[in-house]
């Protein structure tokens, strides 16, 4: 039992029907038989679904041709569906119960051979076998995903300012856990319960980096007690109803920051803003990216920028459009992503400042509002 | 953060290096060229990490010429590995920034093309493009991990033991929660913060199927309330350090049972019994199915016992070997499987009784101790 599966939160059924249809439509375009679809984000963002499953294959099967879907699904794990928007949509369901070869099941939908896209998030162990039921390997369906989940709809930048103001809300609380004398550990376990009394289903993740730590980006939590003087970085995130994701961080300061660090942390919070300006319709991925690193290069800091500028968000807590050099994406309204520029002293200490942004139609709405400045706590 | 992710616990790192050893014969026995192995509970056996990715790849390489193996690691997750065998087994760590390409990283570890072996867990996110890089389409690893894998050593069903041990205690105060007038839901609650406080690092599943949801074999929770009379199905379980599963199912009745219900419930214990008393080393899994399908079927029951007998079970809840029709796999000493035949009343009752079993060198040791009746609860 997750912390979500008694819920049953989803958009009304019409959404649903719409994306399968421009689903299919994509496929079709991509010169592609049918898209091939397991459980994960994609499963939810075509279906409302939040099955969950592994070794017994469910799988959402959208012919190209817009001839009606399909589900395949081991009739155990029906019930699973029942959230789903597969009942309402009179979508067609296939089911297998153990001894019968789903694969075969699912290729009897489909010409042989059949050009298939399957959602990232398969398993090898259904790929593979897949692969040989259909007679020809697959493709990847993110590029005929893409642009469908890429764009979010009006009800999905609602459900991203939820999120936002959740985490806010968890962020503007951080003075009631964070102090020196406490363990990374402890403070992570009061955030967590903060991050579900705020309005999210779960924590996603939750990052607190003191000290030292916070000179590693991926560092989680740890046993360390946080000491006077430390800087700390927290970077906190999960789903509201129903799935998207909150992505936040703020740095503290236990104590007044020494005037070197206040410096440093100025230059990044001007690229941090540098790179929310330049977003909008028409500029490229790696243009954003490159309006932090810019500023962080002109100070000197361009080594110490280590990671891209952010990451899409949405039904995934990373998803595309990456916002890293190299993609040449042009952005476009209703793309959801972070900026989250970070600067790494490997050893001493580290700051990271991070907002979800959408894309407007002349610029970009923040979802989240809390001051970026480093925010002192008592010692 | 997961609410494992602050620890540490794994075996001995030459436990590690011997299956490392192992696996990199067994590769070579299959006629492959290397194993390639992603986060998931395969990655854990072999190397003791806990490390979780997505996008960016993280994998593991064993040639299987006995050459040394290599991790190929995000840089920005090269600190997820930090818990793991890697370092003190001295494995070459290839790590990569963003920007670089990390499947040419590991096609330029192998002889091209290459015949390899990938994890079952491994996404089609990697999958697709690393048989891009490899110029071979790959096969399972599970044929060559399946051995090791499903053999468990000392240590492993010491783990298992605990396990057992912990979630038998949850069963054991099962009257604290589980009550007419709550929800399965409220009950759910109860029990997922007792099978922590029992030695478990998580809940992994709960179902509470009370009344006509204990009929649904995967029913999970629901906001149904309990009510006098009914017959509760209670199946839960997760993993202890580090890392092995229980799972164990046990059936309660709220008040006495009718006669009826009572007769059926003791057939069930007798397939169940039987099942059991068919494990030894050499017989197949499919005569254990078959030897709990006999008993039901004499009663008249065949057709309400609608799944499996059981499942393999260790650092994944659902794992090799299967305990079903067809499966013609012998079993042998070390295996770890469930037995847990059910009955299923559509619209009225249900009830299965699970326990995990070890096949011993005569016969099989049992990790759950409870007894297998109905356990009356004041209704």
């Amino acid at each position: 039992m997750s912390a979500q599966s008694s819920s049953t939160g989803r958009f009304p059924t019409a959404v649903y029907g719409e994306r399968l249809r421009r689903a299919a439509e994509l496929t079709a375009a991509a010169g592609l038989d049918a898209l091939l679809i397991t459980p994960g984000p994609d499963l939810r963002y075509l279906l409302g679904s939040r099955a969950d499953s592994f070794e017994r294959l469910t799988c959402l099967v959208v012919p190209a041709d817009g001839s009606a879907a399909s589900v395949v699904v081991p009739r155990l794990e029906l019930a699973a569906l029942g959230d789903s928007a597969t009942a309402e949509l009179g979508l067609s369901v296939r089911d297998w119960v153990d001894g019968v070869d789903p694969y075969a099941l699912v290729g009897s939908l489909l010409p042989t051979p059949s050009r298939t896209a399957v959602a990232e998030a398969m398993p090898a162990l259904h790929v593979i076998p897949l692969t040989a039921a259909l007679g020809a390997p697959p493709v990847l369906a993110t590029g005929v995903l893409r642009e469908l989940r890429m764009l979010k709809d009006e009800a999905e930048i609602e459900a991203l300012r939820r999120a936002g103001a959740a985490i806010d809300r968890v962020h503007a609380r951080m003075g009631q856990w964070l102090r020196a004398g406490r363990t990374e550990a402890e403070v992570a376990a009061d955030i967590a319960v903060a991050i579900v009394e705020e309005g999210h289903t779960g924590a996603e993740f939750i990052i607190v980096g003191s000290g030292p730590h916070g000179a590693d980006p991926h560092h989680e939590v740890s046993d360390r007690v946080i000491e006077s003087g430390d800087i700390v970085v927290i970077d906190i995130g999960g789903p509201v109803e129903p799935g998207y994701n909150s992505d936040s961080t703020r740095t503290y300061s236990l104590g007044e920051p020494s005037p070197e660090i206040a410096e440093q942390f100025a230059v990044l919070e001007r690229a941090q803003r540098a790179a929310v300006d330049a977003v909008r319709p028409g500029v490229t991925a790696e243009s954003v990216d490159a309006a932090a690193r810019d500023v962080l290069a002109a100070a000197g800091l361009a080594e110490v920028f280590v990671h891209r500028t952010g990451h899409g968000i949405g039904l995934s807590v990373h998803e595309e459009p990456y916002i890293v050099a190299g993609n040449r994406i042009e952005l476009a309204e209703g793309m959801a992503f972070s900026i989250e520029p970070g600067i790494y002293f490997r050893g001493r200490w580290g700051a990271r400042i991070e907002d979800i942004v959408v894309v407007t139609a002349d610029g970009c709405e923040s979802m989240n509002l809390r001051p970026h400045g480093l925010t002192v706590l008592g010692g």
